[in-house]
């Protein structure tokens, strides 16, 4: 390079990506065959590292070497056919791709003037959204509504909590405001109450029925209690499809009761709502017309890269009103028109990745009738697991199975579960997780992987077959739920 | 694929991925010819797209012939080399690579647990920015500190305020709790303030000097008044290189009374954080050891894509003490055991990127001098600049020239500048943005584009010369700030 001052230069790019691209397809190819979780103690993956970066610098090669040598080994692979823990994180090739032409093309979409394209693309993939999963009109920007891409649902949740929090905020003081939500309501209900500035005891866990769903009568009965003790109640979170079992809240009567006290109705559908693309599957948002606000990930379900949650609100000033603060170096004549949407004003950061783009490649290389097809292929491989699970004996539902997610247990109790869920993931095979429901220890399987075929859940049962204790005599202390 | 269940294959993506890869690397190539902003009004980019989402799959080739014909004439190109505007966003090639390998991956870091290596190089990442910066020890995981990467500065102080503000309501109500800040510190603070559920009026402006620095002797008087009328306290938000001007506040004197006052000291140092990786500049952070709490951006200065905050605090107890809630379905022995790193509770979101890898390609390919070499280029651009503006005669200094950044003014006042801005911005060769100091339109120029040449900076100039105004009668109007 001599006296030349640059740094940066195009030359290698070109190599180095069909090296990296190279790279990642084998390993898209090989996930059959990994060890879906590794076998390290904490520590490990940073004792092979250097402790000091490098001065000089390195060969990508040897980069992409290191990947294999010292950091694969260490990760627990999302991806892999063998993974139903936790949640389908599902990524697919166009949405890679999509990932790599945002990066290439780094703008910044934190005003529609600093990339009117980066802002305009997201506003229409999330108007077909609105019609793919057949939600209501007032989510549209034409009838005030409006829809943005966040980084998580729990960024939606925080956001949707601010806003209700500013509207009630003009007739009450903070501490006088109260929060609903079952306990099956994700972390990050409470994680967004407090951030957003509400004490532990502001929340409200409202209690369950036997199927986890929220107890509107319960809901009820609470607002009024609260009422009478002069709270004032702003915001209810409802669950499509929770977190731990796939439990859904009854959304037309807790919206019902959220008009009548004027309360924020926010719905998240974070796992389930993708399935709203099926239309024999819509039930998973009946009742959603009376929501304030309303997320999605297809960062989940829809073979879109973490992160990509759809955040749909019914009044868009509501939200901007709440998270609006313009400086003098980001004032504009199109955002002082009025004419166009800041995103900037619809999440915490100010910065924002053009994140349309991959949802945008994922939803056109598949096309609808590509994702409901993929979708139905998952629940047709999970019903076959039921089935199996059902008439085997050895266990039973700790949850109505509801989509791609069973919640078993085995029907011995709670040692034999946790027991059977440690060596079945041992096997590195597959990889389940764990949940807690009613006192009971379950096993939480998801179905929903990019890559997870027909001979991969098989491979399943034929390890929970093999390592399940027998039901033995203790079949008659359990009763089964499901 | 007839009666295949199968939606996602591996088939077309070494194909697909070559296209993209080509794509990306001829935009790349070709940033010098681009219209650095677009001709574009609101809508134009929408209503060139379809209104419904396709139901069947359409080619890869098809999706790049339409970012090319739709979205890139309606993006503002922050990766050209003309782009001089709000603050530097460099990609860089690896970074590019580190995003593709990424999303490739795609697993989930939100616990140690879930993909531990994705933890263990982001933690041994930002240990070697530690001793690449000359960050004081404090931050380091040994001494009960630690680094993480958020998504953004603004999410960075948000954290910083609500671990803050927990600390603080352990002898005091919210409402008594006051924040400070100068009106030049970045909109992240009233915003972050608003989220965390404090009252516009608990954050204080402190006044600034001549040079829009804090001023301590002011926010020692403020927090005094604020003792004597009962409030409590506890936040100031200290910015070294504020976006509008690049001021650097007097971190040894607020931090001081910070200590004496039990005050969350937040050092945001976004911007010219990056610029400690070069020795003789490591003044940017004098005083930084008396903060709790400390962030900079890779994705402005150091060649990484957006989104790479690098967040460091203190005490990590504070942080996650205010941050962390578990459920029962993401208990686990490793985070039980209480010897790994959970980084969920560093942040808002749950799930995580694996961002480090991004940084970490960037770090080993350009190595440290590498990068250093990168900065001192545009610092030797950006003083040629400087001469050529200061020789001139039309132009004046709207605050003192800082590292990257030169703030000018034409001396014929307001109506001069905002036309030779707009001017300048309307041969879209370049792109420029703006702000007020101290009630003066002026002009941002950020030198620190990853592909900004010499040749680039002298076109910059060359326009500047032709289209500002003589300096005519009017030179004595305005006094040079700088």
């Amino acid at each position: 390079m001599g006296d030349d001052p640059r740094v940066v230069t195009s030359s290698g790019f070109r190599s180095d990506g069909a090296s990296a691209l190279e790279w990642v397809a084998d390993y898209l190819e090989g996930l059959d065959q990994v060890a879906v979780s590794p076998s390290v103690a904490p520590g490990d993956i940073a004792a092979r590292l250097p402790a000091h970066a490098p001065e000089e610098p390195e060969p990508f090669d040897t980069i992409l070497a290191d990947l294999d040598r010292i950091v694969v080994p260490g990760l627990t692979h999302w991806q892999a056919p063998g993974f139903f823990a936790y949640f389908p994180a599902s990524s697919s090739p166009p949405s890679v791709l999509g990932e790599l032409v945002s990066a290439g093309l780094a703008v910044n979409g934190m005003l529609w003037s600093t990339s009117p394209a980066c802002t305009e693309l997201e506003m229409v993939v999330l108007e077909w959204l609105v019609e793919l999963l057949g939600l209501p009109d007032q989510f549209r920007f034409a009838n005030g509504g409006g829809g943005v891409i966040e980084d998580s649902a729990s960024s939606a949740t925080l956001c949707a909590l601010v806003a209700a929090r500013e509207r009630a905020l003009r007739g009450a003081t903070l501490d006088r405001l109260t929060l609903y939500g079952t306990s099956e309501a994700h972390s990050s209900l409470p994680k967004g109450a407090k951030i957003a500035g509400f004490a532990h005891d502001q929340l409200r866990r409202v209690p369950v029925l036997d199927d986890f769903s929220m107890d509107p009568s319960a809901l009820s009965r609470m607002v009024a209690d609260d009422r009478a003790a002069g709270f004032v109640p702003c915001f209810v979170l409802a669950t499509s499809g929770t977190t731990s079992s796939m439990a859904f809240d009854p959304l037309e009567q807790v919206g019902a009761i959220c008009r009548e006290e004027g309360m924020w109705l926010h719905v998240d559908a974070a796992m389930a709502g993708s399935a709203a693309i099926c239309p024999e599957l819509r039930a998973v948002h009946q009742g959603v017309e009376l929501a304030d606000s309303y997320a999605f990930n297809p960062h989940k379900w829809l073979l879109t890269n973490f992160d990509c949650t759809c955040f749909y609100v019914r009044d868009r000033n509501a939200l901007t009103d709440a998270l609006s603060v313009t400086p003098e170096y980001l004032r504009n004549a199109a955002t002082a028109s009025g004419s166009v949407v800041d995103y900037r004003d619809w999440q915490v950061p100010l910065g924002r990745r053009f994140r349309a783009l991959k949802l945008w490649f994922v939803l056109r290389t598949y096309g609808a009738e590509g994702l409901r097809r993929h979708l139905r292929h998952h629940l047709s491989l999970t019903e076959k697991l039921r089935e199996r699970l059902e008439a085997d004996g050895r266990f039973s539902f700790c949850a109505p199975p509801a989509l791609d997610l069973l919640c078993f247990a085995h029907v011995t109790g709670n040692a034999a579960t946790e027991r059977l869920l440690r060596d079945v993931n041992d096997t590195r095979r597959v990889l389940l997780s764990h949940t807690v429901l009613a006192g009971r220890y379950t096993i939480r399987c998801a179905v929903g992987g990019a890559w997870t075929e027909e001979r991969h859940v098989d491979e399943l049962w034929e390890l929970l077959d093999r390592l399940a204790p027998p039901a033995a005599t203790a079949v008659a202390q359990v009763a089964p739920v499901g």
